[in-house]
């Protein structure tokens, strides 16, 4: 028998998390390595993926009269600097280029690991009068970041996302956008990842350099650790002071504006992968499946083929493939698909053609349904808005059973040394006590969460008056 | 009066229409300068048109099976040093990448000029068998290459554009898709751009470095120079020896597969914005224009403004814009609609509303129409059409009037001094000739039409014997 016949074989996730992340990344075509360090490749099934994913939050974007531009690659060294906790926060992970056409450059030029420093130089141009506010303006691109322990998708030199950045007059509406903004993506994880998590508000230490507070949505994985699924950042007047933004207001004085900016990026990939999957491979949201349903005759007879064109045609309003191919065994074929994570796959047989039926199985549940061909769309309409909502239900219950309240040290550094998730604890929010914890238990503090009520309480760490209790976590 | 509600003033495009051009894309809000050398910065507005551009592609290469992807951005060094022809041909071009994460790098990286070298370097690993052609993939993207001379679109150091690159398992198939990929090209130009040219080969020294053949959509701009609008490449095997890629044939031989690529950039609104436009500004085709209509109710009157809304509600088939500010004169809002190109003006008064009328303002004839409310989704649908059409017409007419068949070199020399434009001319396709005939009239052979008929004739220089008449033109 060839190689590539053999059945594609997968770590298990419940065995070794780390090594089946990879495998199924591999395996299912997401995503391969490039040649070049700390680099990957988005493979078309991938992107795919990802593509789902702009098209999603674009159109929220663009209701919400935010519009697309596109602002230089390269960044002049200097105009990082210009914000001084934004320099120190990014010069470790610089790209920089210092030949031009064949010539020495005279100045380097960075590649942009962000672009606030290049945007907010144009706007400080085209920002005259309180008319030109709101000015609100989404990229999406490719930054760079210099990785030294890459992990595809979740740390890489080069990744995906989009930044937006808005500039208003007043504090209270670019607040309002901040809010908005992490509003709007944590229901798009919620209604199209299928994952839930926890929002609120970034420490001190872990907030983006420049910003006044960044807001998140802590997401948690399988194996206990937290991953940052986005930021929105108050900017306040940081960047509008390095950058010299002004405008003339109603009242006639010249005032200096506050800004906001919210990103999300194909790190959000590596989230999707690991929450849903299982030992079997990927399992994905319908809403975002680049395939949802793919149909597969049981023999590769002619009525059979023809009869799946049929009901590919019926199922137009999905996305649906049919899998013809000849040399595979349909053993061969079920575990392709379901490596792949295809929602739902629909089995065609010579018996269950007689019948006028077909056989569904969910990939989420492996739950098989034998059903009429005739009430077949309404079926697959429902059955696919149950796995949309079976596995966001899954998502919030492993949230639920692995963030636990602690009131003591000693639990704190037993729960982190073995099953970690999420811990609430009161801190006092001293830094040090922050960075203490992080040495003793690799925990950060993760975020403060929105729905957090005001309490009396003792630090976790030095038993000093606390007032919140926070969310402390590994972090990817 | 304050300098914001100065109405903004065009040099006239009749008069300097190099600096026109500079002119009409700053104070339409399509891009800016940026701050670093050679970059530009595309503002909403300009890519709003490159979306609508984006889409109408992307459909159409889905629907052909062609799926994006993700390639990085650094390519290393050596990797273009593979294909011979390519690196000498990029080489002058490039930035380079020496620093990264705070360290000098041992291998430097180039920042892509294009993605052959990246993107075949990981064909040569996925593809091993006939069952994995055709494989057809396309890339979003921004490519780098340094320029010295930049304009606006035309020319800068960094650009974005879409970059397919396609394997196939026999040469018959992979001609085909050069010429699907031209067509298509040719038909998104002529449909959605509303511009005609000639389409043809490119001459052995013009083509791309690396193919065996290129292929293209050539455009005469109104100063009579040639721009060339895409290419589609046929690259044979050329690189497939460089990167070794090789596939089990259905016979059980190994063979080395088929290539092709073909691309289109930004430079296409260079394009747009230079044949259409006029000395009131651009004037961009109905179907590509992020605003088909603006709505401008005369006077700032509330029942105005309400009967605006509900027009707009009317026609939510098109993309409608009302012009709600109440600082600038009518005057002053037509003048700023008619530089940014909007092709419909619907113009609402007092009067026109009594009577249940509008006056509708065609931005490319200047044409003013009086319609009845009741008919106005039909009449505006019709209208747009119309625009489209028109300019689309008058495209090809500019082409027709400026294209010269000329046997006669002095008259050759001639007309490229004064009016310039295609000349249609024998040439026997010695580079000698070819050479030549740039060092004393700048022009270069722009391509061989597709529809040249077998001739008898001497080449326009030499007067050796030639079979066929290329099209000379100076080139952007």
């Amino acid at each position: 028998m060839k190689k590539e016949f053999e059945k594609k074989q997968l770590v298990k996730k419940s065995e070794n998390f780390s090594q089946w992340y990879i495998d199924v990344i591999l395996k299912s075509g997401l995503a391969d390595y490039a040649p070049v360090k700390g680099c990957q490749v988005i493979k078309p099934y991938g992107y795919g993926l990802w593509e789902n994913i702009q098209r999603v939050l674009d159109e929220k974007f663009k209701e919400k009269g935010i519009k697309n531009a596109y602002f230089p690659l390269f960044i002049p060294e200097k105009f990082l600097k210009r914000e001084k906790e934004h320099i120190k926060g990014f010069s470790p992970e610089l790209a920089v280029v210092t030949i031009g056409g064949g010539e020495e450059l005279k100045e380097k030029l960075v590649v942009r690991p962000t672009s606030e420093t290049i945007i907010y130089e144009m706007y400080a141009k085209w920002i005259k009068s309180w008319r030109d506010l709101p000015l609100l303006i989404n990229q999406w691109c490719n930054v760079v970041r210099w990785e030294m322990r890459p992990r595809l998708f979740l740390r890489t030199t080069e990744f995906l996302w989009q930044e937006a950045h808005t500039v208003h007059q007043t504090e209270e509406e670019a607040l309002e956008m901040v809010k908005w903004a992490l509003e709007n993506y944590v229901n798009v994880y919620q209604d199209f990842f299928a994952i839930d998590g926890i929002s609120g508000q970034k420490s001190e230490s872990e907030k983006f350099p420049g910003a006044k507070t960044t807001q998140t949505f802590e997401i948690l994985m399988p194996d206990g650790k937290a991953l940052q699924g986005c930021t929105s950042h108050d900017l306040g007047q940081n960047f509008a002071q390095a950058f010299n933004l002004k405008f003339l207001d109603k009242d006639g004085k010249e005032k200096m504006p506050y800004q906001t900016c919210f990103g999300l990026s194909t790190r959000c990939l590596g989230a999707l992968i690991m929450v849903h999957g299982d030992d079997q491979g990927l399992i994905l949201p319908p809403k975002l499946a680049p395939i949802q349903i793919v149909i597969i005759p049981i023999l590769p007879a002619q009525n059979l083929i023809q009869k799946a064109k049929e009901l590919k045609n019926v199922l137009k309003e999905f996305r649906v493939e049919i899998d013809f191919t000849k040399e595979h065994s349909i053993g061969w074929k079920f575990n392709e698909w379901e490596i792949k994570g295809v929602p739902l796959r629909i089995e065609l047989g010579q018996k269950e053609l007689k019948e006028k039926k077909a056989t569904l199985a969910r990939r989420d549940t492996g739950q098989k349904i034998s059903i009429s061909l005739e009430s077949l769309e309404n079926e697959v309409k429902e059955i696919l808005e149950a796995i949309q909502k079976n596995l966001l239900e899954r998502s919030r219950k492993f949230l639920k059973e692995n963030t636990k309240d602690v009131s003591d040290y000693r639990d704190f550094k037993e729960i982190m040394k073995k099953e970690k998730g999420f811990i609430k604890a009161f801190w006092c929010q001293n830094p040090k006590c922050e960075a203490k914890i992080k040495e003793e238990t690799k925990a950060t503090v993760r975020v403060l969460p929105f729905d957090a009520p005001e309490e009396k309480g003792k630090c976790i760490y030095c038993q000093e008056t606390a007032e919140k209790k926070w969310i402390f976590g590994q972090a990817y």
